[in-house]
């Protein structure tokens, strides 16, 4: 044997054991895979930095585009991670990271989430995932019968039917909206006559076959970003979502919404989708679907709904009503990564008639053979994990009243919270919670009250200095590292529509507690005071 | 306190209990996890039943369309998870599960999943995934590295650019097709003086706009389905998806290509792209890439390789050249999930021009803000997991030279399962292997013999029948569970160009051994002896 071959032979054996042989309980990967099992927010605690390093910074530990010549021992490159990249997370679920729509995970999806890994089932099709398959139409049944509640003998008949499907599960809500607008768009444009569809022939030849002059979506200006993203997707453009103005609540204003489709009607633009929006991702109202549903049916068109965030309230009896005409909707999407507490990459869209998805349908030779269960025939994504088992078995052991509870806390939690910034003259109020979100800024009284009289110039004025000073707080906030609310702009009816820079709070986390929201303010105010090269500004322009 | 708020306060201590007290070791979740944590094999091998019980069966299982009223303690979930999930679950790890793109996993991905799961950064913005989001970044340019190879100084330009990007990551292949296909639109149909682009008005004004009566995506007839998919999503229409035939080693006709983009350039039909397979999802072929790519400049298009499969064999500097040309692609896609040994969920696209992608770019108001690095601003996905740790990881821990091992390995098993097939007169192999797939089927040797100087109605006669036996022959040991290979049509062209049935085989489990396929074939000669229903009929074909 030559130098080199020995070496190779060396190479493939060490390699052999990498697939054989498992990791040790005291290697430091089983040390720190014990550490997150026995106490995660521990590990997470000890591990993540609490102080903020500049991203530069950071990413001069992520600078090389080799890839490795020499192989690195699992325990070093564990090590490794440890120091430059765990080190650098963001502790999501930490309690006061009350910021994004993330949150505190419950403890049986870690070894889950071990057993998912450890199964590799590819849930396209049945001969890669079995009894993942069923069990994947079943969360699907599910979901469906939360939002629609038809009866037993509807989820006898449709839930395992071959040549249907009660939704699609995916990756999380933005490929679910693709798939309800997809869905919308090739069932709008079906085959008819010498026409075989917009699936085969494509959008130009569909608007001149149907002789339209163009499409639209038509959507409350709260609409998700991936709404815009699915329009540029699907071919038929970013222009065409149209978004519609909001009422104080950040819900759709259902005349404008009325009026603007006539208005299309008269142009030949034919109207695709009504969407409405069930807990605005900056706001977490929610649209008068009902209503919505009525105007998709005066003008014959998919009305989806976009319940991403908010579909999980369905499984509160209490506030389930806050979402009435849900069941309207011709497909809603539901994130369970949101406020199901199932780890991130689960989203799914349900549609009403198990019909609807035969538009997409697509097979080819060696998988998803006509006639077969295969998921695949009717998914955007191809292979996927089996992602549906963490929302299964976290609708057994939380159960449906369990969810409950979980949800009107979080309702509950957000109003605690607005009554918070309500009692403090020195905080403004954007927008009151519908469901656990809300929108505040910091305004001392003294501004606050000068705003009130003020014109609009000099409201103008000082809303800008406002916006320094929002994101200053919100930033050295984050930097610091003790707890974290987001940013963004909304329009604000008594500023003249005026978008305005706001803290931005999702009150998800069920270790949440009233103490941490009390801190957090006195955070932001304490951060308030320091922001010297702000503060004098607003206060000059109170003074003149 | 009524009953009913104390049962409310008691299940509300429970539900507090599963997110913040973790799995005891001596719990049945503790106890799986810790098997499949030293022997997965084992606990997979013990766990999931050997004999294939029918989906119907399975279905009864899974038939309940109710969200359960009563929670379920973790551990009796885990038996009923074990009972009827796992148990009927696919062991893709198998060594002698060579049907499909699965394999065996390295060890460290089980641990490597829980702190995933644990951390659940969103990579769609760094305010939720800090250095997970140059990591990515990172990996990316590790992977644009090895397709295009660069030098340093273009890296450091371009990785870590937020107004830039050299791909994206996503959940798999088919969401990186489309990806692709969607930069090479939205660039096609760029804006254009008063047409402000695709991506903003649509293909309907688009095409008017550009005077063009179509598009087309041209790929050989081996090409993955998704294209297809994508071109239905991309409003082109499926249809646009024109096939080329391919020569008898599965490679693209490259004379007949440019003959079909010349009659589509007649047509006033504008090539979209151009798309070679490296790694036919059937036979593991590879296009002539570098000719395609003169092609695809001579017509002034899109060229994108779809390396989902054979991506991976650009890690060996003995096979690489096998893909000699990808480097002109203007996109390639390559599925880590696949040959690069990392658990289902990782895809990824590349781009050859780090400006490419900002035809797709978007933006919202609390996240993606224009200049920001978030990741989210050029992805088709919203928020996502971190798999990219795992490519890191795998990367780093097994390394190019440790890759090229493994591809080595496959490719060269491929080879001495395609001798063992040609030794054995029973078989005939249909595709040789050019990376580590082929095909074969099982014909007596009599039968071989009396094909060859059949007439052609004699041979559809005989190849009907040998469908069958095929597809028995496949079935049924799928369903003796000892060892899976799969099944698919493809075209032969000594039998005319008929599509004939065949075994599909994949090698790229590292522990498949050659005694394993020598049991394969022993064990599909005794399924032949059995299945006495087709065996008369062919041999009475032969004997008349």
């Amino acid at each position: 044997m030559t130098n080199k071959k020995r070496e190779a032979q060396a190479t493939l054996e060490s390699l052999h054991q990498i697939f054989t042989i498992p990791e040790a309980p005291d290697s430091t990967l089983g040390r720190i895979e014990a550490e997150i099992s026995q106490n995660l927010n521990g590990f997470l605690g000890n591990h993540i930095v609490a102080t903020e390093k500049p991203l530069t910074e950071i990413e001069k530990d992520f600078a090389s585009s080799q890839i490795p010549e020499q192989p690195q021992y699992v325990s070093d490159h564990t090590h490794h991670l440890l120091d430059k990249l765990i080190s650098q997370s963001v502790h999501t679920s930490a309690p006061s990271f009350i910021g994004h729509m993330t949150s505190a995970l419950p403890y049986f999806v870690l070894p889950l989430a071990k057993l998912m890994t450890g199964l590799n089932q590819n849930l396209v099709k049945i001969e890669t995932s079995k009894a993942f398959t069923p069990l994947e139409r079943q969360v699907l049944g599910m979901m469906h019968r939360m939002v629609y509640q038809q009866n037993d003998s509807f989820y006898e008949q449709w839930m395992h039917s071959a040549q249907h499907s009660l939704g699609a599960f995916c990756s999380g809500g933005t490929v679910a909206n693709i798939t309800a607008l997809w869905v919308a768009r090739n069932n709008l444009l079906k085959a008819d006559g010498v026409f075989s569809g917009v699936g085969k022939e494509g959008l130009f030849k569909a608007l001149k076959h149907y002789g339209y002059e163009g499409l639209a979506i038509l959507v409350s200006e709260r609409g998700h970003y991936s709404l815009k993203k699915a329009a540029d997707i699907l071919g038929i453009g970013r222009d065409s979502v149209i978004a519609i103005k909001t009422d104080s609540n950040n819900r759709i204003d259902c005349q404008e919404l009325e009026q603007e489709c006539a208005r299309l009607e008269q142009k030949n633009i034919k109207v695709m989708s009504i969407v409405g929006v069930a807990g605005t991702t900056e706001t977490g109202n929610i649209d008068p679907l009902r209503e919505m549903a009525g105007i998709a049916q005066q003008f014959n068109c998919h009305f989806h709904v976009d319940a991403a965030w908010g579909g999980a309230t369905l499984l509160s009896n209490k506030y389930r009503s806050l979402l009435d005409g849900v069941e309207l909707a011709d497909s809603v999407t539901i994130d369970a990564h949101k406020q199901m507490y199932v780890p991130m990459g689960a989203g799914l869209v349900v549609f009403k008639n198990p019909e609807s998805v035969a538009s997409i349908e697509h097979h080819a030779e060696y998988i998803l053979r006509k006639g077969s269960k295969d998921l695949g025939s009717h998914t955007l994504e191809g292979s996927r994990p089996g992602m549906a088992m963490m929302v299964y078995a976290s609708m057994h052991i939380i159960s449906r009243p369990g969810y409950e509870l979980l949800v009107n806390q979080s309702i509950e939690k957000a109003h605690y919270f607005a009554e918070l910034i309500k009692a403090d003259d020195d905080f403004e109020l954007l927008t009151e919670p519908e469901l656990c979100l809300l929108t505040y800024r910091y305004v001392p009284q003294a501004v606050q009250q000068f705003l009130q009289n003020a014109d609009r110039k000099q409201q103008e004025e000082i809303n800008v200095i406002l916006d320094k000073l929002t994101k200053f707080i919100q930033k050295r906030q984050r930097e610091a590292g003790k707890s974290f609310v987001s940013r963004t702009r909304i329009e604000v009816s008594h500023y003249h529509g005026r978008k305005v820079l706001v803290f931005r709070v999702v009150l998800a986390n069920p270790l949440t507690t009233d103490a941490i929201l009390q801190e957090v303010l006195k955070e932001q105010k304490q951060l308030a005071a320091e922001s010297l090269q702000f503060l004098p500004q607003v206060l000059a322009k109170v003074i003149n």
